[in-house]
């Protein structure tokens, strides 16, 4: 095993079944697919999902990602016993159904390679040892890979094998697929299929290799590639599974799918399993060659940061630059696949320092959407361009209304879709810190500026003037517990931050791109009276603050709440507002996430003197709740700037393990996206203090915990690589 | 927390209620208690052992180490409802039975002092924040001192105690105690009691200190201390409980147990819970200061040094040299606290290395036992000393001859207390150690000599001269799969290694204690044809070894049996044996445990040149199973001197975390001490190659790990404290 790269789960926890099939996800940025068993498991949540592919289905309130068809099944019986996770430890020699005698499963982080040994007894009392691996072949989008070793440890097992595509998916019961058409002859199977209400067509075959005969067998709709054959004792076989996926994204032509499927399977089976392994490798070796992370003397934290960098890695889309990252990645059903600011502000980040490629496709996503958030603009009455607090395939907003039903039979109205419009703003800084990081004038020129100057355009038609100042009414700011509230200083505060940088990216673009300028003042009406008016709005947006108590206020009555002391609510795994009950804690200070605290990680000594940025902390840090997994990280950047070391390394410990530790027991529904891509930031620009200084140079000032020895990784700046070590005083 | 000395648990794991008990259990080396609460729990396993209070009760095969009283508890009401750790994250805001809204438990190994912090819901709705502490000093081996802090988080709650000492206690229904006498006054408690066979006399008195008036109260024939008081919102309250013991083994006149006990908890009232919390710590930093060990580069093999030893010091008395660890120290009522070789080849090392004191204790506590050995030698028709191989008060032979009732309602035969007769040079080979390290001539000369010479004479009777040659027939090595063998290759050779021995000692005394070496003399016979039989022995003795292959036989015949590749039968946390059954298992060649290899262990090169040392380990490594938690440590040291690396971590990473892991399911039962005393000895000896030359200085052979950075720690060498610091290469 590979040192602090392998996650491991030993021996079988079926208690942690569904928190360990999103751990031991795998995927290559095109489809991830959770860690579920070839054999299948009672209470599985078995998805593989495919970026794009949405679908609005009957009964659902809005479109979701699609749970496409399980390529995993590869079903065994030993002398008749079906091979499963069941009877683990019984010893009986003859055990009913089989015993499970051992079970180790481990996912090689560098390699994206998913392994699980098994030692299982059929009725019979035959043995076999097991060992599945699996991978999405990082160097090819369009195949999938599986190894199946079965070693006959006692007696002469026959063993017969049934591998197949299975289409019968669901998200959690909703149908997407329509017009399934199955097939195969001998070692191959193929399924066709279509999404019912977006229509897009996805096609996978597979091709079995075995020791004995392949045919094909229809079973219950399902093509079954069947085989079996007779192991002597201490002898092995081994089977091989090579899947190719192909959708009607990749193809203009849907009829062409079969024969892309075909050929990409032809091709894997020349080239072999172990040859296909090692491109694979290769191909991830080039990845961490830049994304790695690497921390001495806290293994926990090393951990926690590759693990969260091969989540972003394994779903941030490498060759598609019109879809996102949704907020639980692709490894669970969990908001819907949708697209929130978690991207631009969590996610986002890591690629973009790392691998800039992968972070234009996530902002070129944003780009061929503009049309969405002007159709979202206009709908709600204002101008330019109003990104969709949930976004999907369509660009359009795609937040539910309503809750699901609650214990108590009511649904819940979800005002975020409404009201959370700072999204606009995020993406804008999604956009302008890529550019600066990697100096991608052409995508500025060409995409981005058209972003960043158009949801400008949004918020000067969307602030209100009055009381002699602008406000805005009726928000959410990343604060979810205190909803449609007026002047969220979060939000006014990045408006103002929003509309000069676009101010000053109007003279960039004058200056170096004035073709571009002249094109874009004209397509967005960027008038001389609308720069003024964003000029006026910088200098009279409404920024609550207590000038008193030197503190910026999170919004007017703010603290005319209740005050709940939060840190007596200790220990506990739920949140304040959990334990106060929704009714009440609306009522109170307690603070969901990091707000002004968010703020102060986006504008650093921007945003007021080191004197004020520690009030507000001191202010706001015991009122919050982390009831959102995007909390900790923030905070342990900003108390990393600020010199407070261990609220540092204990909100970062806790931002890095969210998932792994599932202290929540929500990761089931999957990973936390915005935690992974915040564990990040809160140790490169919290604790190492990397930032851009004022002409765009790298500047550093590391405040590593004192147990650490070093930091190392590579960041990625205009270009260039560049490598940072920073160590402690010994 | 304290980085890398804190066993931390978060949140509650009932499924793990057993086995974390074990691991959380705080001691003394007086007594130890398991890590249960103070409320109680469906399903714990609550125990206090005191070392030396052993019981022989109605229905129960042999004397075991008796379950003593109670004094954990501290039953909390809060608003009428009972404190107790159930419908743990139930947010219903007036829970039915109150709800555990959070749950922290840590061990600090550096202090030895055990927090648990629990956020509970009454049904009334109040929320309290509960903080146990809770320690037996290790300043006063009488002492023991709780702490409840109580923090009224929300409501005004009336909170009401109930402190008590439970009597009512068994070992697995086992009725150890008569003539309970119960009494108390105001804020005190005490139990007095007698075991009913034994009749060893034991008191415990307690003290609550608490904000509102307390009085007693019989209750069901238990005396409570009682009282109540009510909290304001944020308010918080403090409880503090001092327990005393004393026993019969303490004071001669058993009438006196009542005075001690409350002089003692005057003084520690008078005293109060900060001092004697600073007193206990500065009294365990003393012991860490010399026993920790540093590695740099592996945080988990850190922790499981750290954890290993504060299990062994907690067990290790220090003031009374009557008594010895047993197998499960004093953490569970596994192997009924009996005495078993695991002491002295096992645990005794770390003491002897790093707390001679301690290390002495143990070893007298066999030479107070020689009359026992010399019983079970004359009962079995040999002469000298004949140890037992499971050793309670008594010395006698106290293993059971029978096992438990079996599901087919049969009993096994056990044979280990007839056959595992190397027990004898066990305890010889621990005493020449302790003397070599220590160079305590006085101990050796007055004590330990007489052990390793009288067991000696044993041998001597014992051996059969047949075949031209010594034999020894009917024995059982360390591998207890394959029983009543004849000629066990450890067992004969160890014979030879003992002989020797004893027959330089005698030398040794003549030079340097001619009195002392004519009393043995006298004393034991040892007269000048019993010295020429063991020196005829050491020459003719039967070492079986295979010529052709050289290898060391570990039994003649071993190698005709079934071979079985281990090696197969994995991932899997079932021993090999339970996997084939026992009818097959003992007619094939898996064995349990190091046995050929033990003998490398504890011989190391004076057994044979490094070519046969290699082969040794490359013929029994695949086969042993490591049934007992005894091998992995031993073969981690032998592979670390044999230059195998990666089998050297693998097997000292597998021997570290027996306990903490639990894969095999029963530390509920107790610590597996040998575990915890051969990880030091795989570090020490194996992995740096610290010993004794032939002149008795230190030398050192380290082969770190690669990715360990460095290895420090301290062994006392002939009085004189050493410290070794070890580094790789960077």
């Amino acid at each position: 095993m590979r040192r602090l790269w392998t996650l491991e789960e030993f021996p079988f926890h079926p208690e942690r079944l569904n928190h360990c099939e999103t751990l031991f996800t795998i995927g290559n940025g095109y489809l991830a697919t959770r860690g579920t068993f070839e054999e299948g498991y009672t209470g599985e949540l078995s998805t593989t999902m495919v970026h794009g592919i949405f679908n609005h289905a009957k009964g659902v309130l809005v479109p979701e990602l699609v749970n496409s068809p399980n390529w995993l099944p590869i079903h065994l019986t030993i002398d008749g016993t079906p091979f499963r996770l069941i009877n683990q430890n019984v010893t009986t020699l003859n055990p009913t159904g089989g015993a499970v005698l051992g079970y180790r499963r481990t996912l090689d982080l560098y390699t994206g390679v998913l392994t699980r040994e098994v030692l299982f007894r059929a009725e019979s009392g035959s043995i076999v040892r097991l060992v599945f691996e699996r991978f999405a072949c990082l160097h090819d989008d369009h195949l999938m890979a599986q190894h199946v070793q079965i070693v006959a440890v006692d007696g002469t097992p026959v063993i017969e094998v049934d591998s197949f595509i299975d289409h019968r998916v669901s998200n959690n019961e909703a149908q997407h697929w329509t017009d399934v058409a199955v097939g195969g002859a001998g070692p191959r199977t193929q399924v066709i299929t279509r999404t019912n209400q977006s229509g897009y067509t996805l096609g996978m075959a597979a091709h079995l290799i075995a020791p004995g005969a392949i045919n094909t067998v229809m079973e219950n709709g399902v093509a079954l590639s069947r085989t079996h054959f007779t192991l002597q004792l201490q002898e092995s076989a081994d089977l091989y599974k090579y899947t190719t996926i192909f959708t009607s994204r990749d193809l203009a032509d849907p009829t062409q799918i079969g024969g892309a499927l075909h050929q990409k399977l032809d091709e894997a089976v020349a080239e072999g399993f172990s040859h296909l392994q090692s491109r694979h490798e290769r191909e991830w070796a080039h990845y961490w060659d830049t994304s790695d992370v690497q921390i001495e003397g806290d293994e926990a934290s090393q951990f926690a940061v590759r693990f969260t960098m091969y989540h972003i890695l394994i779903s941030a889309p490498r060759h598609d630059d019109d879809v996102s990252i949704g907020a639980k990645t692709l490894s669970g059903l969990g908001y819907k696949g949708h697209v929130f600011w978690d991207t631009e502000l969590f996610i986002l980040p890591p690629l973009t320092l790392t691998q800039p490629k992968l972070a234009r496709n996530l902002l070129m996503y944003r780009y061929h959407r503009l049309a969405g958030a002007r159709h979202k603009a206009q709908a709600n009455g204002y101008e330019g361009a109003m990104f969709p607090w949930e976004s999907t395939d369509t660009g359009e907003e795609t937040t539910p209304q309503w809750s699901d039903v609650q214990p108590d039979g009511s649904r819940i109205r979800i005002w975020t879709g409404d009201s959370e419009q700072h999204i606009c703003t995020d993406v804008a800084y999604g956009v302008l810190q890529y550019w600066r990081w990697t100096g991608d004038d052409e995508f500025l020129i060409k995409y981005g500026a058209e972003i960043v100057l158009d949801t400008a355009v949004f918020w000067g038609s969307r602030v209100e003037e009055k009381n002699d100042r602008y406000e805005i009414s009726q928000q959410i700011g990343p604060d979810e517990y205190h909803e449609n509230i007026d002047n969220s200083v979060f939000t006014n505060r990045m408006v103002v931050w929003h509309l000069s940088e676009a101010l000053k990216l109007m003279e960039w673009l004058k200056s170096h791109a004035s073709t571009d300028a002249k094109r874009l003042t004209d397509a967005l009406h960027l008038t001389p009276e609308r720069l003024a008016k964003w000029q006026d709005i910088i200098q009279r947006m409404y920024i609550p603050f207590d000038l008193e108590k030197q503190i910026h206020i999170q919004f007017p009555g703010f603290f005319d709440m209740e005050f709940i002391p939060v840190p007596h609510y200790e220990p506990r795994t739920l949140s304040v507002q959990a334990i106060l009950g929704h009714s009440r804690s609306i009522q109170t200070q307690v603070i969901k996430q990091a707000d002004v605290v968010m703020l102060m990680a986006l504008l650093g000594e921007e945003l007021a003197s080191m004197p004020v940025l520690l009030n507000n902390f001191n202010t706001y840090f015991p009122r919050t709740d982390h009831g959102s997994s995007l909390s900790p990280a923030i905070h342990a950047w900003v108390a990393a700037r600020l010199g407070l070391a261990d609220i540092a390394i204990d909100m970062f410990e806790h931002a890095g393990s969210i998932d792994l530790n599932d202290n929540k027991g929500n990761v089931r529904d999957g990973i936390h996206g915005a935690a992974c891509g915040g564990t990040y930031q809160a140790l490169v620009f919290g604790i190492c203090g990397l930032k851009l200084d004022a002409n765009g140079e790298l500047t550093a000032d590391p405040q590593l915990p004192s147990h650490w020895k070093s930091v190392s990784f590579n960041v990625n700046h205009r270009g260039q690589k560049k490598h940072f070590r920073f160590t402690n005083p010994a």
